[in-house]
């Protein structure tokens, strides 16, 4: 299947639309589209189908008519994301793979016992090379939007970050915690109200800091939840955690 | 957390085990386990706790006094994964990632559209590598068996595979697929059934083929399903589908 491009000028039906730019060039040059063939776009949350009208190799342009919009390919239930700062490419996989499983967006949290800490002087460059990984998985899995990237020093900031979702319902996965696995904190009512919003928090490859864990439950209102006695790694962890989540909630195929 | 060590010789409470060879100086001298902390084994599926008694640096020799049997940390439901052979390492860390979750056994499929072949003089060798990626993630995970890799060929070797499961339900992910999601396929009655073990197929980077689609549906009696509009890597499939299988089964924490 063909990646999306997200475009930035409203698609509107049975007019053309212009792809130039970084898309254009990859589409025109890289995947070599033709005239005739179909192609899809995504624009503010919606999915569009396209037919290639002319495509200009030398220029990087592809002209598409819009031709029909598209069923809605997000999860009618929000996901998100907290994970704490892992080792070298770990977080590149993780936006990448959570992004295409349908995660709506990413915080990327300085944990205690996080051996990878982001330099505040680099920290625009990391996000937006993190973004862009966002960005490419969003287009080749077919999402309608491209979930963000964001990044919190500490629970002050995640605090903050929170308060931008709607009715936020935090679960911290954690090894400490034997009684409570995922299936019963999701069985809540708060956690089945429809507009609430699932938020992962994964600890770094060393865990939670003891203290740390007593300001998330405390200070953030966090439930620490068990995967069960298995013990997962950072990186497949949080991936787990949403594939179960998604699956509760039938958005994993109904 | 320590890893865990497999163990040949039956633990007996009460009695001391010695752990030489590679799991010795493994213990002995890379983690350099002290006389006084715990150690946990696992021997044919089941998991035992026990304390160091003495360490033989230089022999990479560590006894150990067996003092409690420990719960089971395997899923009370099985669920298999059949992947289609991928590029490179793909497959190491799908073994890795899944083991980790608590996939029972792996049987790599050589698809129609699998880049990647394995050289049948080079099979021995290669499966060898994998079930040591499987062992050392199920050491890591406090898993108490290793599950099994093995290999196919053709639909005739996973028939010949799935005969050796207890009543295995089928299911190939496709994408193709549109009706049927995940949900709806594990609460048909014959998922249900207690016994039934789950297996997923997943298929390689370049999908399954349409004639070998048909075969798998006729001649292995796989129903197809769908995991949703958002489309998956083959390194992230079988991850994501193992977790919602086990959560469906309250078997990730419950």
């Amino acid at each position: 299947m063909m990646p999306r491009v997200f475009v930035t000028t409203q698609p509107i039906l049975g007019t053309e639309l212009q792809i130039s730019g970084d898309d254009g060039h990859h589409f025109a040059r890289v995947l070599r589209v033709r005239p005739g063939e179909p192609l899809a776009v995504a624009w503010q949350g919606r999915g569009y189908l396209g037919e290639v009208t002319s495509v200009d190799a030398s220029a990087g342009v592809v002209c598409l008519l819009v031709t029909e919009a598209l069923p809605s390919h997000e999860s009618a239930r929000s996901v998100y994301l907290i994970q704490g700062l892992a080792k070298g490419d770990k977080i590149d996989d993780i936006i990448q793979h959570n992004t295409e499983l349908g995660v709506a967006g990413f915080l990327l949290y300085e944990a205690r016992r996080s051996v990878s800490k982001v330099d505040l002087r680099k920290r625009d460059t990391k996000l937006a090379r993190w973004q862009k990984i966002a960005q490419e998985a969003a287009s080749q899995s077919q999402r309608d939007v491209i979930p963000e990237v964001s990044h919190a020093q500490n629970t002050k900031d995640v605090e903050a970050w929170l308060r931008c979702l709607r009715d936020p319902v935090l679960l911290l996965l954690d090894e400490s915690e034997t009684t409570i696995g995922l299936y019963l904190a999701l069985s809540s009512a708060e956690a089945l109200a429809e507009d609430a919003s699932i938020v992962l928090a994964v600890g770094p490859e060393g865990g939670w800091d003891e203290s740390e864990r007593e300001d998330w439950v405390s200070r953030l209102h966090a439930r620490t939840i068990s995967l069960g006695p298995r013990t997962l790694r950072t990186e497949s962890a949080g991936l787990a955690a949403a594939s179960a989540v998604f699956h509760h909630f039938r958005q994993l195929g109904g």
